[in-house]
């Protein structure tokens, strides 16, 4: 309830509406807890009330304790039934946080006039930005999670493996301490395709002196993790050294600048100063991260065309890399969380190139 | 480029469009192969352009063999972008397959009215509901690792197992038979929670006589497979029995009449039918089944309100449920291809109640 007050301090003191529909399926999550609702509308006046299919009917009456649960039923249409709840809390000034330009013109024709029709997906955002204690104590099982995940692939890389059985250790690892699954598709690409940023995971086998990325996450209660590191299989040649120690210490430097007011264009410069510096700059091809909660990739962006300042409790990843065509990638990410003095590593450790096999 | 054709035949030939852009995620793998993708336009005249950022340039490069590979620079501003190639195309009328509101805004506003646009998701969906050859063989190897799962379910549940680690078991073993990942999030709901058709997986221990609903799906080169089980950990009780059999009874029904020009609300009927006259059609709160492909849940629908009529090539889940609160729920199903007589199933087996543990 404390989020949906959040929300509500927001929408309707600050910016004027009377009414809030929430449709994505994260905002649900985020505002009601449960993962079956097809909507919520909360008005100025009057209960917050999923609705729900009959699918979902009975987990919602027995999960959604705080809202009023309606049925949406077979033939019944949900604009219309929204429409008349509308109606009845007197809303006129309706903000919806996403809608595609159908169910836009789908929901107006519903309304017929009735009310404005905003979209303001924003709003939901600055508040799922800042991460409470609540959120930050699944993440923090989360990053546990994913790190252990990531020790297992430390243990189980070697020349002769696939790709595809490193992931299923890995992913196996991490569902027995307790993960709800993965956090996205698990990366291992070794190889040339380690150059790929998203190279994913193929039946490959990974060769002597091959780089590996690996990139992986838990989710833990809907909540996820992000982490990559880079191993060699076997013994790493002079070029491979030198390359990962200078990724190694551009998240090192980048690591230090995450702090509350920092830009986060700033953060993103600091790492790659370092790459540029050491003549690879035009081998970093993307932002140093992004923000991390009940998605992987969320607000506050860091790159160099960020307007974001970053403030306490948010959850970010700090993830310079360098991407070689022909030759291989290298990426170290770790889910960072900005505090007060220095950041809190959800993920860490096994900053090691070697798999000594 | 077999697909992008049939979609230039829909949409250019009978619909009168002069292009196509993609956007949707799953469209852009469909028509490209590529995962990586921002944007594909489809000139009638004019090479088909993939646009990709500069993450996944080199990988675009290395396998958008088919296209023309347009890098998205930083700063750089994709709907300008887009525009500026369509005036080059003497794009006059484009059709979309999906937008959100504010998208549709963004790109209508760089188009100064220079072009007509038009959502037009359906015209992808039409060659999407049809799989050929090469995907019905990704989709028979997914149904076949999904399978390969649920032996490994009927062999691990037992009283004192908890939910999760079935799951770990279920998705460690289709992995390590190669399969890509999950094509969902893995159900094991033991219990009351049984009766939630979505009910997750949590940390709860399954208990003697309790029922388990296993629903649960392999993803194989980006195709889903879509299976349920439900056992009983020990001895079922009669009434577990009976109305196992009823479900076991509308599937088989449901089964029979799978086949080309069938309407799909009659395959639902079919179902539905055994399961009202059994005196438990209030207990049966979803549609029969849904379309399967490169997503979980596609057209066509099996449901009461559906307006769709099979065709050869149609992958559809047949999973009748019997839900009842407080007691526990029921459900069984299989992906199942629609061809000129039987229908093939691509998950099949283990219609098997008890787990003798």
């Amino acid at each position: 309830m404390k989020r949906i007050n959040a929300l509500k301090q927001i929408a309707f003191e600050k910016k004027g509406f009377d009414g809030f529909l929430v449709t994505n399926e994260t905002n649900l999550i985020y505002l009601t807890g449960f993962p079956g609702a097809a909507c919520l509308l909360i008005p100025k006046k009057g209960e917050n009330t999923i609705y729900v299919y009959g699918v979902n009917y009975e987990q919602a009456k027995a999960e959604g304790k705080d809202f009023k649960v309606e049925l949406v039923k077979r033939g019944e249409k949900l604009p219309e039934k929204l429409s008349a709840q509308m109606k009845e809390c007197k809303i006129k000034k309706l903000a919806v946080d996403t809608l595609s330009y159908d169910g836009y013109r789908l929901f107006a024709k519903a309304m017929r006039g009735k009310a404005k029709l905003k979209i303001q997906g924003k709003l939901v955002w600055e508040l799922r930005k800042v991460k409470d204690e609540k959120e930050l104590e699944l993440m923090r099982k989360a990053g546990e999670l994913t790190t252990q995940g990531m020790k297992v692939a430390h243990e189980t890389i070697r020349a002769g493996v696939k790709e595809y059985e490193v992931a299923a250790e890995i992913e196996y690892a991490m569902r027995k301490c307790g993960c709800w699954g993965t956090a996205f598709d698990t990366i291992v690409a070794s190889g040339v395709r380690s150059a790929f940023p998203h190279g994913g995971c193929t039946d490959r086998e990974i060769r002597k002196g091959d780089l590996v990325v690996v990139d992986i996450g838990a989710t833990y209660h809907f909540y996820r993790s992000d982490m990559t590191r880079t191993f060699v299989a076997g013994a790493p040649s002079e070029k491979q050294k030198k390359i990962y120690e200078i990724v190694r210490l551009a998240q090192e430097k980048a690591y230090q600048t995450i702090k509350p007011k920092a830009k986060a264009k700033e953060v993103d410069a600091a790492a790659r100063k370092v790459i540029t510096d050491a003549g690879y700059g035009e081998y970093f091809v993307h932002g140093l991260g992004h923000g991390v909660g009940l998605e992987v990739h969320e607000p506050p962006g860091l790159s160099p065309e960020s307007k974001d300042k970053l403030v306490v409790g948010n959850v970010v990843t700090n993830e310079p890399g360098i991407y070689i065509a022909g030759f291989g990638g290298f990426r170290i990410e770790d889910t960072v969380l900005v505090q007060k003095r220095k950041g809190e590593k959800f993920t860490d450790g096994l900053y090691i190139l070697e798999v000594a096999r």
